[in-house]
């Protein structure tokens, strides 16, 4: 029996989590990938090299790399000095130079999947070269999504600067396909939504067969969710197009009384996930090092009884 | 029967071509390379990284790296633009990213030879953080391998600003273990010298039972060696204690009037050079269409005579 088809889709760090989970629970795991990072090192090679930034890409590469690879460690080096190369993780690097090399992006990133040996496939959500902007919710516009991340006050809405953002052919080929499909986690307005507006996508996530699985995140690392609970989050995917394209919601049952920027998953926001035809799954998901990230195990645990 | 064992040593381009010569003569290559480049991508890594300079090194892995090693390719990849990056070699970055996470310049090296998947071996001749410094014919000290290239006269004599500069153990033992050795090409004073001047070569070369061939330059492509016939540069050569240590000597026996900066190995150079007791080996190695460099087939025929 072939193994069952997994797509994750999002971006940052939440993304190569979810791709261990799915490694674990022996899927053929696929990922798809937001490229409308602006920050950083990708950011960087963006505006310079006129690329698309590779670094949520690269992690999930590197998540996704074959055990023992002896490319996979240097990929994700990060130089800490050097005029130009401060900042920038090597693999980065290595991508820009592939896609120079082999004449396009998504090309660079299929072969250096094969230089690690990648278990699975790791998609950009699209190969448009866009402009995340968003809205506060005083109203305020907020261009660039390293700018809309760290908006001082939580974010209602999202959009692209292009009117038609086409979508990789292979990751809609990869979610009609799929048997799973997990959302996020990750940041919310940044790294996951951004794939939801790419012409196709949500339409794929709908047509497929698979158990759409949103995995709300556990703590508000940015100030785009300020203040947000878990069926806040929920809302907001619902507003950019996700109404009817979710099974399950996957939520945070602890109680962090002294954290403020928990991500509640208590009874009053299971009780307005439920009331949108969404399956609530509450669970104890935190990290006890670190409140604000999914614990790897407990998230595994969780997602064995719903996928 | 194992291979015959050939130890290369020198820098720059002229490295990899007797490399290949090497594997294609059926020998165990390792490449003995200078680390006293300053100049281009190498010397901006070592003011920035504080580390040796790659480059050399870098070309000599390429050359050696198994055929349809998928990393060889994008190793030699140029950044042609991108503030910080353009004039990097990818390689270069990643020899930087192995030695800060393998601990050491040596381990780096290796690590890199595993993962392009290297026949032989490439080995520093040092690991001392060396400076060149040369002396014209006018006098006048130069200081900086990169500087000392280009030089308007041509060198005399060049050295390190090290009293002592011990050699890297392993480029010791292969030089005595070795069958073979060749000695250039390359830059006279910048690339080949240069190894000479570390605590041990000269002394491993000489007590070797290696038959010892110093492949002279076809063409004279820097200032540092203007105006100077191969026995000229046999004289350099001894000049920095290499007398008795050489066997051979394989000279261009082509005639390019029109080529004002052409290596004459002709009747008088020839004779000058047997008179030191070194077997000249005079041969047509020109390439046709850039004089100034060897053709590898006529160099790989003419050291078939020889080794």
């Amino acid at each position: 029996m072939s193994p069952r088809k997994a797509v994750a889709i999002g971006g940052g760090t939440g993304l190569p989590l979810v791709l261990g989970c799915l490694l674990r629970g022996g899927f053929d795991p696929t990922a798809v990938v937001t490229v409308a990072d602006d920050g950083g090192s990708s950011g960087h090679l963006r505006r310079e090299l006129g690329m698309l930034p590779p670094g949520d890409i690269r992690n999930c590469l590197a998540a996704l790399a074959e055990p023992g690879n002896e490319l996979a460690r240097v990929f994700q080096y990060r130089f800490a000095e050097g005029e130009g190369l401060a900042g920038h993780a090597l693999g980065n690097l290595i991508i820009a130079a592939l896609a120079d090399l082999e004449g396009g992006f998504a090309e660079a990133v299929e072969e250096a999947g094969r230089l690690l040996g990648v278990r699975g496939r790791v998609l950009p959500s699209t190969l448009a070269d866009v402009v995340l902007s968003g809205r506060d919710s005083a109203g305020r516009l907020v261009r660039g999504q390293a700018n809309v991340a760290e908006s001082e006050g939580p974010i209602t809405t999202v959009s692209l600067d292009l009117t038609s953002v086409p979508a990789y052919t292979p990751a809609l080929e990869a979610l009609q396909a799929a048997d799973v499909i997990l959302i996020g986690p990750g940041s919310l307005f940044t790294s996951i939504i951004p794939n939801f507006l790419v012409d196709g996508i949500i339409k794929a996530v709908r047509e497929s067969t698979a158990t759409a699985i949103y995995v709300c995140n556990v703590g508000n690392l940015r100030g785009e969710t300020t203040g947000m609970n878990a069926a806040d989050h929920v809302d907001a995917l619902m507003r950019h197009g996700l109404a009817g394209a979710i099974d399950v919601a996957l939520v945070d049952s602890s109680t962090d009384p002294e954290h403020g920027t928990h991500v509640t998953g208590g009874l009053e926001a299971v009780a307005r996930i439920e009331a949108l035809g969404i399956r609530a799954v509450s669970a104890d998901l935190a990290d006890r090092a670190n409140p604000m990230r999914h614990d790897p195990d407990r998230l595994f645990s969780a997602l064995g009884g719903v996928w």
